[in-house]
């Protein structure tokens, strides 16, 4: 019986989960140098959450089930709904600001597509409970940060800022009612996703002066702060969120991030939730989707049944860019090795074969990583083994060992071969070497 | 609008997500030392894939979804099955042995109890290919080399060792008919679960033969394979199968674990799919489920439309070892630091905050991690922030920097500061310090 793996999954072979895991230890070190903790929830949680947070539209986007006791439940398509009724639950134990992170596994039923799975992995950063742009500042800085570390410069990536306080502001000027806002914002996200005409016919739709539309359709092409004034008046409101603006950019600049950075009135973000600053981060030559968003969000935790708290956060999926990491030529088939080992050990006398295994568990016993082949073959045939297992050393078992009881060591990397006393080698294993994995030793 | 998690499922907040990835990094770090590498499928697969290796009955225990595709899928109770189709559908490309490793999150829709959560983490190691003992030694050692690693002694642990092929040979030598023994095997397999009468009243049920059961209940009881000869004549089969077992012994004595390895008859694993060596570890002195259970199995690709290929491998869940390790005191609540920050920047003038955020900045860029205090407080109270957040060393920025440029460095382990050259300081970042993470340079 041949089964298949589901359409939209991924199989992770040795050298698909060396990438997967490159991309996500970058994802926690750039998370640990800024000093985020890691935190993470179940697979699925109740169907309701995601309703509170997205609408019932979102139900047929999910993998839902109903377990036996009845419960409707969901493989989760997001982590935020968990982040937020985890912090509800120990509001009053968690010291604030809140700086967590989280690489959840997430599935969405949609229809597989470039960039686009039905399951995939999304690196998210979270500060709750401080309303100072520093906080913003730090969300997008540790955003660039993990993106620079890969190799990804100015020239490859853009972090395109705007608010939502701002346009809010802006279009309220404009004359445009509070309550039309939710309607437009998803209109005016999709601005850099379909062709020109087809974005101005849909906002003439909504709005039927002009001249407004007009105004609104520079606006969405600006691309510096200091022009907005001249397209519309600014009234205090805007004013305090160009002002909060100016500040993010000057911090972003002395964090010495700024040259990814641009301002772009066009990002606004889909989702009703957003409440101040929104930002993406984009390809800055093909036409990828975005490589992540976020922003600051006021009003989750309350949503779910928690106190009014302000949040600002950050999501990037591993699939858009692992494209972009490959398009760059950063990420190539063969760079990362699927298995490394302090030593091989290979065998000239296949009597010496049990002397073999017993020499590598003493090797692994004390803290380092060792193979050695279970089939007897030629030694020239194990020492390609040894180097395709990418071994620092091999040790060769032969008549060194048997008349003298000495060790062949040869070092792969420069092909040298010395002779070590067994039991000097050994007695220097017990010394922790240096590269000695001692994560086991932590508890 | 309150809502809780699902029950039987588990919220991650940093001191738990902190436990969870020491027991995963030693997982890792026990795999990686015996060679083997880390692979992982999708968290759902299609239903009939568990039908296949278990049965119609497993389908009640899983949590199961029909799509919008109208297509029968599981979230997945065990990876096994996962396995064997990344196999098959690689077979002729992938050299052999097959030395995989995996840390799958799994689902069981049970009853939650002590040790058994409907969510859980399982670590997974299978030589796939090789034939001889050594693999099955290669497993065991690994298994016992991790747990031994955290500190677990062999009074602590126990691996209890038998072998299937000996058990169907004694049982055919005591006449009991082939086809009986899928049926015998979990009743074999209560025996240490269930009261000794119980037992014994069961499998009277099954075997009419008062002598015979009287003969395999003693049977049950042998923790040494010298006296098998003395209860059941050996033929052929069983004393190939005796030797096999106890060459498997003699290398573990061999590799330096023997002391944690017992045979125990009374070891059979419920699963119809083991066909040689099978063994599992327990608490040596608790009554705790099986820490971890494994063996030898054969058919298994075969079964899912793959050519005939043996296979040995161990399955341990996160959820027993973790009371078995606390029981022990082994892990401990505290520790494990949520966080630990090479810098942490104090201001004792507030003037100097942008200062600080821009430090920062430079000290993560050089792949540091450095934080600083989002709100203005007393040097003291930072300094105490520092301390909670385990900073290595605290910059100070005050008059010394006004005046003449200068960085106070404290050393949060011994106490003592310096004044360093904020120059001085900034060149040295760009020499990649010692302990500073680059994972992201890897690539």
């Amino acid at each position: 019986m041949k089964i298949l793996a589901v359409k939209g999954t991924r199989d992770f072979y040795p050298p698909q989960m060396a990438v997967r895991n490159w991309i996500a230890d970058g994802w926690k070190a750039a998370s640990r140098r800024s000093g985020f903790e890691e935190f993470d929830g179940p697979i699925f949680e109740y169907l309701q959450m995601y309703q509170i947070k997205s609408g019932d539209e979102i139900v047929e986007q999910l993998f839902h089930l109903t377990d036996r006791g009845g419960r409707d439940l969901a493989i989760r398509p997001e982590i935020t709904p968990t982040l937020a009724r985890m912090v509800n639950q120990q509001i009053s134990a968690l010291p604030r600001p809140i700086k967590w992170f989280s690489i959840p596994r997430l599935c969405r039923a949609e229809r597989p597509q470039k960039g686009r799975l039905r399951e995939f992995f999304q690196w998210n950063i979270d500060i709750i409970g401080e309303e100072s742009i520093v906080a913003d500042a730090e969300v997008i800085f540790c955003t660039i940060d993990y993106l620079r570390s890969t190799g990804l410069t100015p020239k490859d990536v853009v972090a395109k800022i705007s608010s939502r306080k701002l346009l809010a502001a802006l279009l309220k000027n404009l004359g445009i009612a509070e309550d039309k806002l939710p309607v437009l914002y998803p209109i005016l996200d999709k601005k850099s996703k379909i062709p020109a005409e087809a974005f101005e016919e849909i906002l003439k739709k909504e709005i039927p002066d002009a001249a407004t539309v007009n105004t609104i359709l520079k606006l969405m092409d600006l691309h510096s702060t200091d022009k907005i004034a001249s397209l519309v008046n600014l009234n205090e409101d805007a004013k305090m969120a160009l002002a909060q603006l100016q500040e993010l950019f000057k911090t972003l600049d002395a964090m010495g991030v700024g040259d990814y950075c641009r301002f772009d009135m066009s990002i606004v973000r889909g989702l009703a939730y957003y409440t101040g600053m929104v930002f993406e981060i984009h390809d800055a030559v093909g036409d990828l989707r975005a490589v992540c968003g976020g922003g600051r969000y006021d009003n989750l935790l309350k949503d779910f049944g928690g106190p009014a708290m302000t949040a600002v956060g950050m999501g990037m999926g591993d699939c858009v860019l692992e494209i972009l990491l490959r398009e760059r030529g950063i990420l190539k088939d063969d760079t990362l090795p699927t298995k490394t080992l302090d030593y091989f050990i290979a065998v000239a006398d296949t009597t010496l074969a049990p002397k073999a295994v017993e020499l590598a568990a003493q090797i692994r016993l004390a803290g380092l990583s060792c193979e050695f082949s279970y089939k007897s073959a030629a030694l020239g045939k194990q020492l390609k083994q040894a180097s395709a297992f990418n071994a620092r050393k091999t040790i060769i078992l032969g008549q060194e060992l048997t008349s003298a009881n000495q060790l062949v060591v040869k070092d792969m990397t420069v092909g040298t071969q010395t002779k070590v006393d067994e039991s000097q080698f050994l007695a220097d294993l017990q010394k922790t070497p240096d590269g000695a994995d001692d994560t086991h030793k932590k508890g």
